[in-house]
């Protein structure tokens, strides 16, 4: 046993290379990240996802791989289309009450010169 | 040949069996939303993700999992992660106008209280 295997080939019971494509972005004391990615998108998919990335966009394109699988996981019928979903709505309803309060201020304009036109005559 | 094949089964050079988890969500007229699905989670994933979930929530899940797919061959780095930060950014703008929008709006009714209550001295 190599104490110094990633997660990845921990999980998977293989020798860890020294080139090892999972090595960087999955420590072994952090099992739970691999068995995330693992479950959803198969060991071998996200090798070659990784392996098809510039190594310097590599760690990013692994977070968001987590962020999908655990959200996935978490709702298996939505993932994380879910959550865009709600920020989707979210917004709709902060510009409504933006147009709703932008336009109470040309109401409140309006009766201010009317008043201000009255004052004067 | 059977014409009546799905796409999934097409695309695995298969017979599209009686049951087919498949079937129901990838027409022969749409090759490209297996492929697409079958380029990131690989069909058995799929295969294995819909049969956990009910029935009657399947075809939402088959069109989340196109989803995001989709966006992870577009944008391989961030996927639809990509798509969650640009909104929460949006969000963050709106809500930061309608709070100047609002504080306008209080300024403009101190103002107007002020003028009021000089008319009457």
């Amino acid at each position: 046993m190599n104490p110094k295997r990633c997660a990845a080939c921990r999980y998977l019971r293989r020798r860890c290379p020294k080139d090892c494509v999972f090595s960087p972005y999955f420590p072994p004391n952090n099992p739970e990240k691999f068995a995330c990615v693992h479950r959803i998108y198969g060991a071998g998919n996200v090798s070659k996802m990784l392996q098809q990335l510039p190594v310097q966009t590599r760690a990013e394109a692994v977070e968001s791989l987590c962020f999908e699988a655990t959200c996935r996981i978490e709702d298996p019928v939505y993932g994380c289309v879910g959550m865009i979903s709600l920020l989707q709505t979210q917004i709709q309803k902060t510009k409504n009450l933006l147009a709703r309060t932008q336009a109470e201020i040309t109401v409140a304009q309006i009766k201010h010169s009317q008043n201000q036109h009255s004052e004067f005559m």
